[in-house]
């Protein structure tokens, strides 16, 4: 029996190795990996010798020869194949141990493009794939934590086929993954953002308790190919982060990592029930809670500045889930940590936005540009001029209007949420419940966000009955006259922003 | 120079191979492809012949030689390579003109398990993956939709290295989506939902004009490992699908799919505004439209039965985005292909609803089953127990309500909805909403869905203001016995299901 063993993560190998010689398995091998071996004292022979082909261009081509991959990929229970490689001269290979170049790390410790090629592994590849293609008479060993099971197993005589059909599982999503962050690095190089083929590459990070309900199972994976709100995200203290809470968590660094001066955004079922910008994180905070003391019971809070003591003890009386913030002063963990089950997170908003979107929706993927636009062109349409704060606070309203489900109305005054309303299929039904939601709340003077235009003028009448002062709408629907003649006829002033926010 | 061919899809493939001698290059083929060039007059010589080594074990073993291998990796800018190259008797590969065996074919066919392995393609990847990499010195052709521009490209000297590295990325491209189908199937095999690494590889389907707004790009997808709802969907009549009509579509199949019996299911901005049964679509439609006349507007209706001439005839006055059902009776055709933009849709409801819900959130992944259960455990809790029509109700506004953004309020009466509300960060919210939204509706003798339990008795004291008569949800809150109380003093039957239904 052979093993042919190369290896880039040499972990464990020589350990493994000696135990498969000590089951009969002559060992050959490649390059560094055999180097290895021979110092542990393993009786490995090199490929060269198996091949009568030198390894050439600087290890570019050492495997890619008939004696390995016809030693590997013929069936033992057909005849005519046996009798083929025996008059070939090419020995039986039943069982790879191989793992492959590091092409992740090069390219995410930022190496330059040709070292980033040369860590494209094609020997490897090629003798997993083969080995895999043949589980029922190769075993494909591509993960070091199997190593010690394997030995198990040939002790007890159970490395049979069902066992190696689950490496060879293994080892094709192992080649999945590496050729889908290949293809897409790839397509980065061409800026292809919708490529004819593409795949995405997922690393589990770990099983989830449960998903968005307790029976449907559930796990967290890593996009290896992109670097977003959550990329490198630590935890400091708390519970274990659940479906929901990252679910969660996405709205709320996203519509935290819009603004520039200290922003607070608090977030239930995946929506904002209440923001606000701030000189400082306290006040902002203080704005936020204010804003919704209610809908933030068991929500959570993202900011996007230094948590400070002054808001960890204003914090100190509510229940929430997690607090997210780039960094935390002494104090402020400290009395952060005393809440057990908190979960407090670090994160990095250098790492911005992802770029894109991608929707599931029964057996098609719609992959879509994040909406990244913010109130770029605007345009006042009425014969009333919003003053600087009211258009401080309508532009404020629209960016947390873009995180919230649509048909969504957010109205605001000073830099904090005075009612959010979102997951209407009616528009006046969303602005009318923004107002009822908050019968105690006094709405004159206060500004308004729409993420779409209003259809009718029926938007404006109400708001003037309540007082408020200034609206900012994309425009563009048949009746916008319509619109603007009511402000007109109560003062209102309105700005077009001709950029639509739907979020759905 | 020469031009390595070896294809399983020879579409155009003798014309190419014409033309590249005319450039000079010499071709070298394999199998089947060798012999349809040579029956074209290409003067191609076998594969066997620049090896030195046969074909073997039934083509499993061709290419995977280091004279070719070699041929394809050497770096020709570097004199060392160069030399070793010669040193061997190996030619330079100039071109690699490779597609694969059509692994995806013979699984959607249904073969049996080992024609599908044995559809795995070994050899191609290999050269498809080493000529990638040395894209600098290689051409990789993988596409025959770029035979012509290569060609042209030859003939105008612009075979350039920028042109090269885009061939790789197509190359690349192709390599990670062809594996990460092949892990997949035998994740399958495995019955492993979450793999520790995975690929989901996605077919571009078309692009769209615009994502959720129109200053996003977008593109739909189809998941290649995925049979849903929306697999093999036919287009019969009507406008381009919008990437708001797919995603809103996503949900009317999903809630339209989960009914035996004749259903309609309205939606609008991805949230159902109305649905209904009957003993006949007719009847499910005219209930539906009654439900809710004005967010119909625009909306998407799936049914799950044949549309019929009476249904259309009932849906000419209004405006629709989307019809979406199983069949067309001639009639009910023509009469909607009257209204030039409507998208008329079949689809198939065999496919069922996909097993896996995956989100993509700032850089992680998140995948879940999807959430699959229905009314499956009932305990009636109050001292009034629900009649069979008020159980009926409750189950059908239960269904709808796991179709709805959390918090969700469902209100039903004899098989329609009365009224729907969700994405509220509030339950009492939800409730009130469903209410206030709908002035001229009579509640009285209603059935309620709520998505989640009551943390108070708040919803249960305004339904017994509004008459409702008979209220399911899951229960498990820590005041449970606050809204059991209040229900039995007002005589409302409450039935716990054990099953929260979020959705976000």
């Amino acid at each position: 029996m052979k093993a042919l063993i190369s290896v880039t993560d040499k972990t464990g190998i020589a350990d493994f190795a000696l135990g498969l010689e000590k089951f009969g398995y002559e060992i050959v091998s490649t390059g560094g990996t055999l180097k290895v071996l021979l110092d542990a004292g393993v009786k490995a022979i090199s490929i060269d010798e198996l091949t009568g082909f030198p390894e050439m261009l600087d290890g570019r081509v050492k495997t890619l020869h008939p004696k390995v991959h016809g030693g590997i990929l013929h069936i033992r229970a057909n005849e005519t194949h046996v009798a083929t490689v025996k008059e070939h001269g090419i020995d039986p290979i039943d069982m790879v141990v191989v793992n492959l170049y590091d092409f992740e790390g090069t390219l995410k410790s930022g190496k330059p493009h040709d070292e980033i090629v040369e860590n494209i592994d094609i020997g490897g590849p090629s003798m997993i794939r083969s080995a895999a293609k043949n589980y029922k008479d190769v075993a494909v060993v591509t993960d070091p934590k199997d190593y010690q099971e394997i030995l198990e197993r040939l002790s007890n005589k159970t490395l049979d086929e069902a066992y190696k059909r689950k490496l060879a599982y293994k080892a094709f999503s192992l080649t999945g993954y590496y050729d889908a962050m290949i293809g897409r690095y790839f397509a980065g190089l061409e800026n292809e953002t919708f490529p004819e083929r593409t795949a995405i590459g997922l690393l589990k990070e770990s099983s989830l308790r449960y998903g968005e309900n307790p029976h449907q199972n559930a796990a967290v994976y890593e996009d290896a190919m992109t670097t977003s709100l959550m990329t490198g995200m630590i935890q400091l203290h708390g519970k274990e982060l659940s479906f929901n809470n990252l679910n969660d968590l996405n709205t709320a660094l996203e519509l935290a990592s819009e603004f520039e001066e200290p922003a607070v955004a608090v977030i239930k079922h995946a929506t904002p029930c209440a923001a606000a910008i701030g000189s400082t994180i306290y006040e902002a905070f203080v704005r936020a809670y204010e804003a919704d003391k209610m809908s933030i019971f068991g929500g959570i809070v993202a900011m996007n500045k230094e948590m400070d003591a002054e808001t960890a003890t204003a914090m100190d009386e509510i229940f929430l889930e997690i607090v997210a913030a780039p960094s935390y002063s002494e104090q402020a963990l400290e009395i952060l940590k005393k809440k057990k089950n908190l979960r407090i997170l670090v994160i990095n908003y250098n790492n911005k936005k992802s770029g894109l979107d991608v929707k599931f929706a029964s057996g098609k993927v719609l992959i879509q540009e994040t909406d990244n636009l913010n109130c770029e062109k605007l345009e006042t349409v009425t014969t009333t001029a919003p003053t600087k704060a009211q258009l401080d606070d309508m532009k404020f309203a629209m960016i947390v209007c873009k995180h919230v489900k649509s048909n969504a109305i957010v109205i605001a005054k000073g830099g904090a949420t005075v009612a959010i309303s979102g997951g209407q299929t009616s528009r006046i039904w969303a602005l009318q419940n923004a107002i009822r939601n908050n019968p105690d709340k006094d709405f004159a003077g206060c500004s308004l966000a729409s993420d779409a235009f209003f259809p009718f003028d029926d938007c404006v009448t109400l708001s003037a009955e309540h007082g408020i002062a200034a609206i900012m709408q994309p425009g563009g629907a048949g009746r916008d006259q319509d619109s603007i003649d009511a402000c007109n006829k109560s003062g209102i002033a309105m700005v077009f922003t001709g950029t639509r926010h739907f979020k759905h």
